[in-house]
């Protein structure tokens, strides 16, 4: 009999050739370990309340009440939930037409999309037009689209950094298309030299590819760095020479930790630039819940903002986004509650003031605790996480730890990775999964386990790593290149 | 300047031959009207709740108690929430990692994929395996997924039903395949015969197309029949023949209107078959939160069940998943509750009895209404609902109707409902959006209209179609064909 249309053998190619390491053979390792009663730290995603952190107790109470409107007509309501939740509850609920279980507008309910540009303005200074905001679950299904509408075919090459988050693989893979690499200069701090990127279009187009756009990561993942207005100038200026569409994933906006380069929009920027390159310059901006100190995952939450993107073209971004009928309601109107949080005055502002701000300044002290920790294990050295929510500390492998590899049939990163996560159940990301230079290995880590734990996770790291140096490479050769 | 990455002319040809007419042309002009102050009644699209369908309280409860975790710690819980919806919220709570938050697995809780797993065994007689079970953002994500997983370009065809659910159509195009259309004889309520399926897949074989799988809607969308069990039996059979996979998407299963012929789910009758078939046919079956008694359509949960799917092949659907990195957690429990909802004893069940049955009752009422409404108006006919949410009337357009519609460079049915719309506010979709005989007109509407509301919409309705009809036919021409 002939293969089945969902036997392996005769599978869409493009599916069989996505490769996402954040839930690839470490994680799956990891759930069997898992299963077998080992305890697992799961730092390969950036999932903040599966490692402890709690919920924001306003837009909670907010979104419980929209689940159950009828407690609102409960006399009671008061005893459990603060005003000012019970009249933002209303408030969001008076914009659905039917409450949380009737599918919205595509593009999400107008008066949310509306906050969000209100929250836009308020943040780079230029109006934003709600039309021209989409409300998506989570920013990974807004890249999606978005690439989905920019691919035709192999020969439409996007350009991605080197290292990137594998979402934008992954989906440049399953649409068809090309990835065209910029690699980000570990030395200079995981840096954007626009040289290279002019040499990477040259290099594609030598190849006979189209380069249609270009991915930025601000702040970095895996890496870490927050872009200087500079920088992103550069990009933008770049982009308008070279007629590309930016893609900026901002989903990290919120979480920085360092006061050099506090983050700055790739829509300010492109404002301020003024005309032609303003108006010319096509540029797609995401957020999410997900992130920041909301950490809000499980609830599936986003926005994607277009920019110089015209009438037709938007119209048909948002046939394709009705053809999903509607993003999730719940998620809505979280999305609403965080670009439109509790203000001064408000009952429930000290509060969530207090939440919001013991969550962030946590983060900064746990990402300086993770990279002086990683900095000081035997071959291993680690910029600081300016921002976002991961360390990327590369680790020097020995030759012969890179032939130990070899003989187990693994890559040596993934090799080194799977020994951690066996010895210390520290479940982490091959630097493989996000690109490397040749011979150079890293590992992707969050920096989201409980401050309080932190201190015995690095030294477990520490007692893994340098037992696996001394293992490999013996007293002598320790030698930091 | 060439044109921009998003610019229409240069955006992926597939994107633009996506065709969803459920939120098309109608739906767009509608959401106008109602900008400018018109009243509508939307049965475009099957979202009960906007149609003032109350959502059943007891899964209310629960998910609002797992959205405000720290409600259960309150002493004066039981004051608001009755002792087993407590009991369920902690039960749903215990599953996740760290509450509704945090990412799930790619395919959704474990503990919820097993629920799903026993309600398809009680359903069904047969034994389901959770590990082939995957928790999406709603059915229509999974339908879109697995058609992605299994079109390799445009000589794979897909067998679809005329008129079918524009979902298939659209996702399709999307993904670059060939949409085989097979079509269901409106004389025969809708009945599937197989030899046209026969014809079908010869006529695409001669065009150099490859059928790799079939799409049955059982209860019908938009034509409501529900399917036999010798019905599916043939189909079963001759997807066996002709090597196809079947997607079953079984998303009306608890809609059903008449008694002669309950749900039988095409997984149910594949099993009853025995070897080979039973071993031998893929299926895919799909469901949801979003139909039934409980129309949560907002809040986006589904699932898909697969059989004899090959464990090489899951792992890759499980792998493009986890690029969206995980469904929306308060939809999985929505679908965990769906599927496990409280029983006989509990504090909740009468209620919740009375609620699912008060809603289901209604449905089969209004179904007569509209059924008997349509029926009784000039020049149309309408086969009887006997399940799912919509009606689909056939509209005899006489010619000089026809000729108007020409003259405004429309489709003739797309003419009718715009005059439907400006005369009375009532949003349907046209037949030509699902596929219809050539020379044939229909249009969808749903029956979710609120029952006290259903004898004027209907009056309406008959009052603007028999002027139509006057106005384009005269006394003379009135006829039933």
């Amino acid at each position: 009999m002939a293969p089945r249309a969902l036997d392996y053998e005769s599978l869409n190619e493009n599916v069989k050739k996505v490769q996402y390491a954040v839930r690839g053979e470490l994680y799956l390792r990891a759930s069997e370990l898992q299963k077998e009663g080992k305890k697992i730290i799961f730092t390969n995603v950036g999932n903040p309340h599966a490692l402890g952190q709690k919920p924001l107790t306003f837009p909670r109470q907010v979104v419980a009440l929209c689940q159950a409107p009828f407690l609102l007509d409960d006399p009671n309501v008061g005893l459990f939930f603060p005003a000012d939740a019970i009249s933002k509850a209303k408030h969001y609920l008076a914009m659905t037409i039917g409450g949380l279980g009737a599918y919205t507008d595509s593009r999400g309910m107008p008066g949310v999309r509306k906050e969000v540009a209100d929250f836009i303005e308020r943040r780079d200074g230029y109006p934003s037009d709600p039309e021209l905001i989409f409300l998506t679950d989570g920013a990974s299904k807004g890249v999606m689209q978005i690439l989905n509408t920019i691919i035709r075919g192999e020969s439409d090459g996007i350009l991605v950094p080197v290292p990137q988050y594998p979402l934008y693989s992954a989906a440049i893979s399953l649409f068809g298309g090309s990835l065209v690499p910029y690699f980000l200069e570990e030395t200079a701090n995981w840096g954007l030299d626009v040289n290279d990127l002019r040499q990477s279009v040259a290099q594609a187009r030598s190849k006979g590819i189209t380069v249609r756009a270009m991915v930025i990561i601000n702040p970095g993942n895996p890496t870490g760095q927050c872009l200087s207005e500079a920088n992103l100038r550069e990009i933008l200026h770049f982009c308008y020479q070279e007629n590309l569409v930016l893609l900026g994933d901002e989903v990290y906006q919120q979480n920085i930790y360092q006061d050099e380069r506090p983050f700055i929009s790739a829509r300010k920027v492109l404002m301020g630039m003024g005309p032609p390159v303003s108006k010319e310059v096509q540029l797609i901006s995401f957020h999410t819940v997900s992130k920041g100190y909301w950490g809000e995952c499980g609830q599936r939450g986003g926005y994607f903002e277009m920019t110089n993107i015209p009438p037709k073209a938007v119209d048909e971004i948002y046939k394709v986004a009705s053809v999903s009928l509607s993003p999730n309601v719940p998620a809505q109107i979280f999305m609403g509650l965080m670009v439109n949080p509790p203000k001064p005055g408000d009952i429930s502002y000290e509060q969530f003031i207090r939440e919001s701000k013991g969550i962030l300044e946590s983060l900064r002290r746990r990402a300086r605790m993770m990279t002086d920790g990683f900095n000081s294990c035997r071959n291993v050295i680690c910029n600081f996480t300016e921002g976002a929510m991961y360390s990327f500390p590369q680790i020097r492998l020995p030759p012969k730890a890179i032939d130990a590899a070899k003989m187990a049939g693994k890559v040596p990163d993934v090799f080194y990775c799977l020994k951690l996560l066996e010895a210390t159940g520290i479940s982490t990301v091959p630097g493989s999964g996000f690109g490397q230079k040749e011979g150079v290995f890293h590992l992707r880590t969050t920096i989201l386990p409980a401050e309080e734990d932190m201190p015995e996770i690095m030294d477990s790291f520490k007692k893994f790593n340098d037992e696996f140096m001394e293992q490999y490479e013996g007293h002598g050769g320790y030698s930091r290149l």
